[in-house]
């Protein structure tokens, strides 16, 4: 099964997600809908979505509830964008200008709290107060790992553990929390319930590496940004790491971490380095691990068309990048 | 009864409360908490958790969701001052220095997302979908409405319903919300939980008129900010609105309304006029119809002290400010 084949077994829900999340906006806030339009029309693969409508097909969730609870995390996602915009100040994202450029500052925070609202507001349709918890928590620990990084994030060089804890808060707890919820919504047995949180996390961790890995792997005309977008914002990631294990104190990377500012050739020859050094190989590597893992963890689920889908996309989600 | 002694009513209960919004934030987030310390310590009358824990004693309430839901309100209010300090960029409230004044913009950004998702979280401890649902929806009308603002503010004067519009949206939401929620924890029959839900309403909009008032009677030191702010920042309120009634196209007002600042000494020349016309006297009398439709409210419900204590509230809230 292809992966295309693998999204295409929830294509048509999808786009009821899509008209979900559309609705349901207070008609006189024009302004706001046209926001939603232009956040919902600049792209993403639907992933999240995608990911938390197959969990509730092993077992009878109620489909009205089902469409609800995806359009609620990728609305969570959406709104934690608007927001990193914001604080990242970028200008651009996948290639079109972010909220944050074209409106006033204080619109677009205020814009991202009505879109979280409506996340919560959505995940309440499902009526199930488990689901609505670990929504709510999930965004505490999205938040709260990225206050994190703002406060320990410069300076140093993360460890492997703390990479990890970064990458879970920003990426795979809402991974988790999808297939959680989806497999709560279908009244699966717990062993079940904790086998999808399991593989949504460990898809959510080699996602994001492999995000990590096209940053230094992508050229700027795919990424839509400047190649080692992260690095130079002293954001150190697992391509970083691995290549600092053989070549510590490197000078360029030094002078970032004491907030420093190379010029653009410095870096191009720090990316030169780690692209020859193994360490981008590595880090697919262990992405390679975790999409394992994920694999593993649905074992315990019935062998149908929805496990055979999300084992291609663990398988997918690496090799996009390779 | 004085308003003391209402408030005593559920003075211990208060300190519960505060207890429970200092707790929760997780151990590792050294950052956060003492964020939360900031925050509680700066004061604040706690009116909001107070009329809720009132509207939970009409019944049988479980005493831990009502502790809970009331965290949950003045969480819910405590994110709100936060991201409103980043919108409008405030470095002092109630004299102390903001979140917004002594942090990097983005952790205040992201340290509001924090306790909005915390407020959730303590609004799910009530395992009652009803009040989770109340609770989103008055976080997008609060959020809408500041967007509306934003977008609508500037360049002429609102019509009295736009205005009402505002303030049930800046205040009046959450004290409905609050109340209303109190009356579905201790499972009162729908009539008097919507006759507890309009109490909130009137006295919300009383309170933000009052609010309104207090910015043109008070003086700079009692209100920690200058006399009239919101009308040097183009924010037209109840007594500008009355006072342009009969004196349309005051020339003062038509600047900051073509989004120019006029001198100190220009708009303290039209507070001056404001106060002596009358204005601020009537904006008074509208907020005493708003008690008086409060207390109206509370007519459905049995006599006892927390009716009694309700009752001398509404009648505080516009005293305290002539």
């Amino acid at each position: 099964m292809t992966t295309i084949t693998a999204l295409e077994l929830v294509h048509d829900d999808l786009k009821r997600v899509e008209e979900k999340m559309r609705g349901g906006v207070a008609v006189h806030y024009e302004q706001l809908g046209m926001v939603l339009d232009h956040l919902l029309n600049s792209g993403g693969k639907r992933l999240r979505p995608a990911l938390v409508l197959m969990a509730t097909r092993f077992g009878a969730a109620d489909y009205e509830k089902s469409i609800a609870l995806a359009a609620a995390v990728e609305m969570l996602h959406t709104a934690t964008l608007v927001h990193d915009d914001v604080v990242d100040n970028a200008l651009v994202r996948r290639g079109n200008p972010t909220l944050n450029a074209t409106w006033p500052r204080g619109a677009t925070i205020l814009a991202g709290d009505y879109l979280f609202a409506r996340a919560a507001n959505l995940a309440a349709e499902t009526e199930n107060v488990r689901i609505i918890s670990i929504f709510s928590n999930t965004l505490m620990v999205i938040c709260g790992g990225e206050l994190d990084q703002i406060f320990s994030g410069f300076g140093r060089t993360p460890t492997l553990d703390e990479y990890h804890r970064r990458i879970y808060a920003k990426t795979a707890s809402l991974f988790a929390a999808g297939t959680e919820t989806g497999a709560i919504l279908s009244g699966l047995p717990e062993a079940q319930v904790q086998a999808l949180r399991e593989y949504g996390h460990h898809l959510g961790m080699a996602f994001q590496i492999l995000d990590d890995v096209l940053d230094f792997t992508g050229d700027q005309a795919k990424l839509g940004k400047p190649v080692a977008n992260d690095l130079r914002h002293g954001i150190i990631t697992l391509p970083v790491i691995l290549f600092l294990e053989n070549r510590p104190d490197h000078p360029t990377i030094e002078r970032i971490l004491a907030r420093e500012t190379p010029e653009d050739s410095e870096i191009m020859a720090v990316v030169d380095e780690i692209r020859a050094s193994g360490a981008v190989e590595a880090a697919v590597d262990r992405a390679r691990q975790f999409t394992a893992q994920a694999a593993e963890a649905l074992r315990l689920l019935p062998d149908n068309p929805y496990r055979r889908a999300m084992q291609s996309l663990a398988h997918f989600v690496v090799e996009r990048s390779v």
